[in-house]
This record gives C-alpha cells, structure tokens and sequence, in this order.
C-alpha cells in the first residue's frame, strides 16, 4: 500500500478533479433512502422561485429531505427491552456541536414523563443540613455553560469483543458520543450550602426514573467540576436527556451523568449499586475487576469516508475528515495514516479546541485507486495517545468492552467501497 | 438611587435568602402560562419512578412542559405580508448556542420549499470561468465551522424610533439575534476557482426565495472569511435559515448573510438592487445616506431580569445575567450599573469568548427593594463601546433604526416589575 496524502498546503481543489470521475456516488451513499426524486435537473426556472414562500413555524425543524438523518435504535425494535440506545448518525456531522435532537441516548429504564412541577432535587447523608429543591428553587442559582462530548462507557464495544468486525458505519459502531453546550449549577455550590461533614468522600447520584439508576462518584471529582445541568444548546433539557435536571461529570463515561437526578447521597464510601457492580464494572486480562474507571480515554474517528461510504473515485482530490475527543482535557493532535500505520502525517485541528470537547480534524487526500487502510490516532494534552486495538485487548478478559478506544482502521477496498477493519 | 451590586468574590448563595420571601414570582412569570399543573406537591413517589418510562424519539423534542418557548411572529398573524419576523426567546437561553429550532428568521418572501437535488449555485459576472455546482458537489469540497452569532439590521428597532420604550420583553424587543455553530465552504475556495478577472470588487449575491432576495457585497470581504454555509449546529441548514445553502458574512448585518443562495455575480461596482437601495440603506441627521454600513456593531442586553419579568425579592442574592455580541470580533469587557449609570461594576464574562459570537456576562446582586435602574455596557476587543440612546439618536434621522445598539435599560419599580425604560 503506497497511498500519499496531498503535501500540506499545497492541495488544491482542483474543479476539473472535484467534479468528473464518477464522483455522484460518494455523496448518494451520503444521503442515504430518504432522498426525494430529482424535480427540475435543467435551467428553468423551479417553483420556489415564481411564487412566495411558505410560513415559518414557532419550533423550526429539519429539511424533510433530511429526514434519513435520525437517530437508529439498538437493539431495534421490534425488541422489548426496556434497555435501548439511540445512536447519533455522526457521520451526518459536521462541527463540534451535535443537535439536541440527535444527541444519543443509553437509556436503563426508558424515558420517565416528569412533571417539573412535582420533581424534587434531595441532598443528604454526611451533611450538617440536608436540603431539598425544586426545579424554580434550582433555576434561581448562578450557572456556568461549558462545551463537552458525553460518551456510554461501552460506546464501540463492539470492535472490542467481536471476534470479526462488525460491517456497520459511525452511527451503529461510534454513535454512543456527542457534544454539546450544558448549562447549570456548579454541584459544588449546593454541597456547600448542605455543608459536607469530615470524612465525606463519595455522592451516590440517583435518577428518577423507574429503576432508579445510580452511581457512586468520588466527592472529589464532583466538587471540582460537575453540574447540575438544567440546559443543553441554549434550551432546557429535552426529556431523552434527563428532563428537568441531571448530573454533568465532565470527561466520565456517560451513565455517571445521571438523568433525571433527584438524589445525591452523601457518604464516606462507594455504595456498590446494581449499575456499577454489574454492567459498568470491567474485568481485566488476568481476572481481576476494574472499578470506578470512570475517565473516557482519548478517542478518535475518520467520519468521511468511513463504514459503508464509498471513497471519492481515484484521482479527485478530497478530505479524510473526523472528530477526536479524550476526557482528560484538550486534543493536541491527530494524525492520520493512509497505509495502515506506515506512515503517518498530522491532521488540521478545526476550532474552536476545547477542554473534554468534540475536536474537528482534517487532511487532504487523493486516492490513487489501490486498496488503503485509514487510521487516526488522536493525542490529548497530557501527551495521552490512543492503542493499538492489540494493546487494548492483552490489558481486559476477552469479553471486556466499555472503555474501548483503540485506533479505528477503516479499509479501502479497490472499487472505493469502505469497511471496518481490525488493524 | 444607591443600589449596589453583592462585593465581588465574595456573594453567598444563602439557602435562606434563596428560597424564602416569596420568590415564587419570578419562576412563575419565566416560565408563563404554557406550565402544567402541578401534579404531586408531596413526598409521595411520583408515577414515573414506578414503573418503566416510555421510549425515546428517532429525532428528540423539548419537553411538553416547555412549550412555552417558542419564537414569536411580528407582524403577528392575520397579517398577511410575506415579510415576517420569527424572534428567539432570548430570555429562556443559557450559554452562547441558540436551538437551530429557535434561531431568529425575518423572511422577506417567506420560506420557499427548496427541492436540494434541483438547487444549483452559480458563479458568474467578472470572472475566467463561470461556475455552478448542484448540492452533491458542493458537499465534496473541505469545510470550516465557526461559532458566530447573527442579527437582522432592524433587531431592537423599535427603541429607536418609538417615542416612548415599547413595554416588551427581550425576545419582542431583541430576539432578532441569535448564535450557531456554522459549518461550509470558504466562499474564496469557489471564487478562486472561478478565477476573479482584475478590477472584480463587488459580488452580488442572490437568494433562490420567490423575491430573489439579492444584496452586493464587497469581494475583500467575501475572500476574508465569508463562507458558503452548508451545516448548522451539526445538521443540515433548516428551510428557515435557508436550506439547502446560505451565505455566512461574520459579523454582518443578517439580510447579507443570504438564505437559499443560488447565484453569485462578480462586478466591480454595487448592483443598487431594491433591498440595498431601499429598507436596509440608513438616513443619517443631515440627510445624506449611509449605504452598504454592514457591520453590527457592539450591543449587549441584560437578559435576567428583563421586560415583563419580576426581579428576585429584596434582599435575596440573584444574578444579574445578560449576552453580549459584536461584529468586529471579541467582547473584551461587560460593565453593569444597577443605579442608571452613576456607578459600573465589571460582569464575568463566562466562556468561551469567541470572535463575533455570543458571550455570556453575570454579576452578583441583592436588590433592596427600592427603584433600580439596570444597564449593561459592552466593549469590544477593539476598544469600540456601546454608545447612549441619545447619542445614537443624535447621528440618524429621526425614523432611522438600522443598527441601533445603544445601551438598554430595565427599570426596576417598587413591586418588582422590570419595564423597557431609555435612560
């Protein structure tokens, strides 16, 4: 495999290559069944344009030639569990911000309709007073706004424990990430004001919801950064997202970012609830359990072209283009490579770069018809650098998952087709 | 009039003082008649935490409960002119993303139901190669994403020229703002690709709506960081914000920024078309015209407490809370005064502070009962600060209301209510 990317800054976009070749493929695998039929392909004048537009709405919505953009559910109905995940169709994305509406969802017990009226927000436990809010109480406080990805601990696992890999494209293997702007109360804030007694060290967070999902959490970490979150993109929470209110832990896997919250227990150990003594417990290489790992390690994905796309067709200049991420802080850097890790050669970052925030990357490309193989390898702030997906399967048991974010290989077949690969 | 704001670094959010005095009022006037009723005032376990809640949405919704926020319509409905106002409920947002949903429109010719595989975008005029690509190729080329806020060249008109302040709130008076993660093509890529013959100076671009929506442009401009916008908050353009293609001009007054955009003419002199010539050209105080001022310029608004809201009771610790934008880049400093301008006090500024985009200011405050009169003064990076109403007033004629960005005061009366007052 010898495939080049273009010299740094010398690509240009050449019209004659952007446009010939076939090209109408990649963009028709991109838009998917929805699209509607073609309406005027020539130079007449089209309808909209002899006529006024319609009205505007009160709450504007997508294009309904978008309407293939949506979120999937797994497992797919018509399956019964009450346990679902809705994906976010990432590689539809462009941009750090991800639409509220298309933000995922991991849900336990599915979604609770709460009343905001009738939703108390309860501190208790090791404090000199133990408090209780509702929501007009709770929107009365100061507020901070801060730009973070949110991920399910289990996000990819697939490629973890899937003895082949799973033929499937960003939003089925990736879509269990998004990014967006929160908005709340700094949890610190309403501690403080219930007043921690000495020896406090752990919250127990639990949700409203009919399981009454809960995780314990190291005060700690809830004291330097976590919210209560009341807003996301400049809205209230939507009730797929914890409507009223829910815990926002920046960097931690996503179902310690409890929904629905309604309780935070303050105690001076961990309380080993059903939700971390099972499923979000990890079980390493040699038996042993690994708990409470709750940073989402550094990560990235090749969003165009990846699984399922067709390349652009050889010869024409385009862009290898994703998203990074890691929950210690900031991207520093990704690098990209076309040869299945030969070589390698550092991606554009695109702004803005924030601290535990989705990180747009980018290089040009032109593919020279052979078959290729597409990494990138993201590098946080503190010098943290994605594994191999070998380095990530000796540390955990064969059917360990969450936490996985090894380096995704996607290949290039020679007919431009795109695949997921174990590389 | 002696209020003062809390000491800095130093305000308590007292339980006490928070959730005594009656304080009910304010959260009841933000959240308005759209509220359910409450369903559970007590201890009892609500119905949604006994059982399994319901599924999830392929494209998530706010919550029923929030129905309330909504863009509102000016002219309100029977009117029938094509030309409407669509306003952002400025008062309900927190942080610096406006829902793509409640992102202000003001439509000349409505919204035209644009079919995008019958959309094209031309490239004519003074250039080697005249260009057009349909909506398949555009998507192909490299994209940048920048967060910027956009405003009509009307927004807050109405304090202009009224001689009494109009009694509204935030989102009548100033919901013609908003901001959004926009993702495109640099509008230089495409021209370049034209080729621009020598003396090209100007470009006219026009929009694929019924009225063919058209304004001219300076190239320099348009070759600096204009973009041809594609992606939204993460999503494709909706129809109201022009889908399938807009032009992006930070910083500009919004009606440049053309929705639906399908045809670019390089010129070397203006085109006079009727939108430039007439609604968005300015008549100065002596008469003369101020054509093609395109930038908006630093503005600021207090948007807790604000029109038709109550303020927090006396002697409970609230926040005066407030956005703040300028067309010519950052926002350096927000000052506030709670005593009509005899004293100022610096905001926080919250982050991120970006270039051209909403920023986030809040100050500390315990009111005591007494009249206030609130104001909010932004200066931006440049030096540039908001001017006074009657030194805005003095450089236009006197039905002149483009570009009005003086700064606003909310007076605060004995009972609470915050009113529109110019000071």
């Amino acid at each position: 495999m010898e495939q080049r990317p273009d010299e740094r800054g010398t690509a240009r976009w050449s019209r004659r290559a952007l446009l010939t070749g076939g090209g109408a493929g990649v963009v028709a695998a991109l838009a998917g069944a929805g699209r509607a039929a073609r309406a005027e392909p020539t130079n007449a004048v089209p309808p909209w344009m002899r006529a006024p537009g319609g009205p505007d709405e009160e709450y504007g919505r997508p294009s309904t030639y978008e309407a293939h953009v949506r979120r999937v559910r797994r497992p797919a109905p018509p399956e019964r569990a009450v346990m679902s995940s809705w994906r976010t169709p990432l590689e539809h994305q462009r941009g750090i911000i991800t639409p509220s509406g298309l933000h995922f969802s991991v849900h336990h017990n599915g979604v609770p309709a709460i009343d905001p009226s009738a939703h108390r927000l309860m501190v208790h436990g090791m404090v000199e007073r133990p408090l209780r809010w509702d929501l007009e109480q709770l929107l009365r406080y100061p507020m901070v706004s801060r730009i973070h990805f949110l991920e399910c601990a289990g996000n990819t696992g697939a490629n973890a424990v899937m003895p082949m890999p799973l033929q499937a494209g960003c939003q089925e293997l990736f879509g269990e990430v998004s990014c967006s702007e929160w908005t709340g109360v700094p949890l610190r804030v309403l501690l403080e004001e219930a007043g921690l007694k000495p020896g406090a060290s752990w919250v127990v967070a639990e949700g409203a919801d009919g399981g009454s999902h809960a995780r314990s959490l190291p005060l700690k970490k809830l004291l330097d950064d976590a919210m209560v979150a009341l807003f996301q993109n400049g809205e209230r929470l939507r009730p797929s997202q914890g409507y009223p209110v829910r815990l926002l832990v920046p960097g931690w896997e996503g179902n310690v970012n409890v929904k629905w919250l309604h309780r935070l227990e303050v105690s001076d150990r961990p309380a080993f609830t059903k939700d971390e003594s099972g499923m979000y417990t990890q079980i390493l290489e040699d038996g042993r359990l690994e708990r409470f790992a709750f940073t989402m390690e550094v990560k990235s994905v090749i969003t165009r072209p990846s699984g399922g796309q067709l390349t652009a067709p050889p010869g024409r200049p385009t862009e290898i283009a994703g998203l990074a991420w890691s929950g210690r802080g900031k991207i520093a850097r990704v690098d990209v490579s076309v040869d299945g890790g030969t070589t390698w050669h550092p991606a554009t970052l695109g702004g803005p770069v924030l601290d535990r925030a989705f990180t747009t990357f980018s290089l040009p490309w032109t593919w020279d018809g052979k078959p290729a193989l597409l990494l990138s390898r993201a590098e946080d702030e503190h010098g943290v650098v994605q594994p191999s997906r070998s380095r990530w399967k000796a540390r955990y048991a064969a059917h360990s998952y969450n936490h996985y974010n090894a380096i995704q290989a996607w290949a290039v077949g020679a007919d431009g087709t795109v695949e997921n690969r174990y590389a």
